[in-house]
Parts: C-alpha cells; sequence; structure tokens
C-alpha cells in the first residue's frame, strides 16, 4: 500500500549536498530510536559534531536568513542520523512531524519563515508528497545556547 | 476492540459549535498526516485562518479567561483539520496526547488552567471516557505573536 | 521478535529507590493513554503530588545538581504512573522519547547536564540498551512555576 519515496538519495546528490558527520549525544541518551515503523530523532542542532555553530537568538543575534541556515544545518544533521540508521534515505517513506523550536527575543514573530528553512531542505529530498506536519515554538533557550533545535519523526518502509 | 467514539459529530452539534475554515499552512508543511492507526496535527493556534486572534501573552496581554478562550478557538481549529481529513470526527477513537504551549510572562503559573480551555471542549466532544494524555509548557513566543498553539496526536478506527 | 526488559523492577529495588504516590492531573486531561505497544504519558513535574517542590529555573533559583535532582524527582513521577498503568514495569520494552522542557534564565546553556537527571535514572532502571531518544528544551514557564517537566512515550510489550 505504502512504498518508499524513490530517489531521496539521488535527489541529495543531484542538490549537491553533503551531510555532516552523525551527530553523537550530548549525554545519557541515543540519536535514533525505531518502534514499528516509526522512527524517532533525538534532536537535532545547528552544529557540526559537538561544535555549535548558530549561538544566539532570532531578533537578536540572528536575522531570518541566518535562521533559516541554522534550520538547514540542524536538519542535516536530522539526515545524517536517519541515513546512519537505515542505511539509506530512500527507507524513509514520510516525515510524520517535525518540530522547530527557535530561541527567541521575546517581540520575534516570523517563526514559520524560519522553520522553512528545515521544511524546504525535507521538501527538496523527500518530494512535495510527503511534506510533514509541522509544530514551531519560540522557547527562553536551547542546549549550549544553539539557535534551533529540530525533532523529526519519521515513517520508515517496513 | 477498539471502536470509534459514537456521537463526536452529534454532541458537537448539540452544544451549538461551528468549526472555522480549515487552517492553511504558514509554510512547507502541511496539516495533517497519518501513519497506520495515528493522526498527527500541525500546531492549530489562536485564528481564523490567517488573521492571528490572540496576539499576546498571558499574564500580561492577556488573562485566564481570555487564554481559556484562545485555546477553545485553536482546539476547534484542530477540530476542523481532522474532520477535514477524515470526514467525520466519528471517526475519531481517542485524543492521544494535546500539547499545549502558552507564551506567557516569566511569573505565569496558572498554565493548566488556560490548557483546560482546549482539554474540556475536547470531552465534551468525545466524551469522559476518550480524555487525552496532556504536555503543557510556557513558551517565549509563538508564531505571529500569537498567545496558544496546540499539537495534537488522535487514534483513528482502522 | 522484541521482549520486554527483564529486570526493570528489580533494578528498582536493588538502587534502594521509592516510587512517590501516583501523581493526578491537574486539569482535563489523564496521566497515561495507550494506543497499539506505545503508552503516552502526560507531562510529569518535580512534585510529591499536587505539592510543588522545585519552583524556580535554572540559572536563577537552582543550579545544575539542583536541577538534576528536580530532574530525578520528575522521573520517579513518570514511573509510578508507567507502573500504575502497566502493573509493572516489566513491560516496558523500551523508552523511546525522553523529553525535556527546562525553566532557564536567558543566558542558561547547560540543559543537558540537567536532563542526565533524568536519563540516568530511566538507564539504570531499563538498562544500557534500552536508552531513549531525547528532545530538551529551556522554556519561559512551567506550571505552578516548576522548573522541570518531562514527556516519555513508552514502547510497551505487546
Amino acid at each position: 500500500m505504502v512504498t518508499a519515496v524513490p530517489g531521496a538519495e539521488q535527489r541529495f546528490k543531484d542538490l549537491g549536498l553533503a551531510l555532516p558527520p552523525v551527530p553523537t549525544p550530548f549525554g545519557a541518551y541515543v540519536e535514533a530510536v525505531q518502534t514499528g515503523n516509526l522512527l524517532f530523532l533525538s534532536g537535532t542542532l545547528p552544529a557540526i559534531g559537538h561544535e555549535a555553530k548558530y549561538v544566539g537568538r532570532l531578533g537578536e543575534e540572528f536575522d531570518i536568513e541566518e535562521g533559516r541556515r541554522a534550520a538547514h544545518l540542524a536538519a542535516l544533521n536530522a539526515l545524517a542520523i536517519a541515513k546512519d540508521h537505515l542505511g539509506s534515505l530512500d527507507r524513509v517513506i514520510r516525515v510524520v512531524r517535525l518540530g522547530v523550536s527557535i530561541a527567541t527575543a521575546p517581540s520575534f514573530r516570523d517563526h514559520p519563515k524560519v522553520a522553512d528553512g528545515a521544511s524546504e531542505l525535507l521538501v527538496s529530498i523527500f518530494g512535495q508528497d510527503k511534506v510533514s506536519t509541522r509544530l514551531v515554538l519560540g522557547v527562553a533557550s536551547l542546549p549550549l545556547g544553539m539557535a534551533i533545535e529540530l525533532e523529526l519523526i519519521l515513517e520508515i518502509a517496513a
């Protein structure tokens, strides 16, 4: 009935993208857990390994364009975890849920534009017909002071 | 073993409620994704379409009663998405998870009372025996400056 | 294929731990909902019953060590709910997701150390091979002004 999205790996190459090193935990947790057909990923950050790349808040240190790049990097980290766990991104049926937590100044209102930096990457890889639901929040602070944290739940081919 | 809740549509009518127009995304996402028997909804806001109706924070611009009304409106938006996706609210077996993110002043403490504005609507529609789990947070900011955002996961009849 | 973790109940006793009274809701929700093999828990707090034990923020009223103790207490509350629902913690296959929301000062950055107060308890009960994914946020405020709130999703033996 459902089949794996064809071409996620090919699309990734065609876009000239490169995966960052697979993130490793900052504590007593793992980066991915599969239960049934769902793969839960731990929160991913705009970091390379444990080196924070975007430290600050939207509406203070960062503008929308910088926030979009931070979201893009955090999404690449999520893809690196998914590929490491699954062997191939072609096994992803769908991104079920994308959560986007953004460290913001109190007056910040452009959360959807920043979150699109992650969503648009996922759409370009998995296709327009496999778009996720989304939950976007502005938070007080994130681990290591970073600007963005993503939460992904993926549906995987059985 | 499990059966759809009877009467959600009827209860909705009996309460004299009306659904707002089905929300449309603010970015590159969709409002609902079903995986197996679970229906994930995107974050819903106290808006009519893309017009924000409650802009501000609990403990600043809004008191508890206004916050309850914002939560009620955001829950109606979630019901509009669910009905649009499922055809009928009678197909809902259970609200598995209700997440309630509330934009608050730092000193605000009455999150449960505000969240009940959404919970009580859901109980009145789906029945006392189908009550959800709940996660309630006070956040720094929400999309477009709105006061409340809800996250729903529904169990659907197979 | 998957089997229940052996020994969670035994490990709990061996560590000399005691469960707090099973938490009861602060509003119109329930503490646990099972759907298929997944058990969703409501947010758990560093409280005994409805009495808040850690009111304040990390980086203001509380340091990392106090935050770890608050996370540990909130995790005990989650275990009390799980045991009440399941009859035995031995029925837990895996902690799929641990969400940790921490009320913080704006400049706080040590979220992972605080969250480990919950993660390390779960690892000590369920074992090193059953570690969860984790999502850690710094939030503006939490119900009743408490410092920590946890979100657990458990996989349960069929």
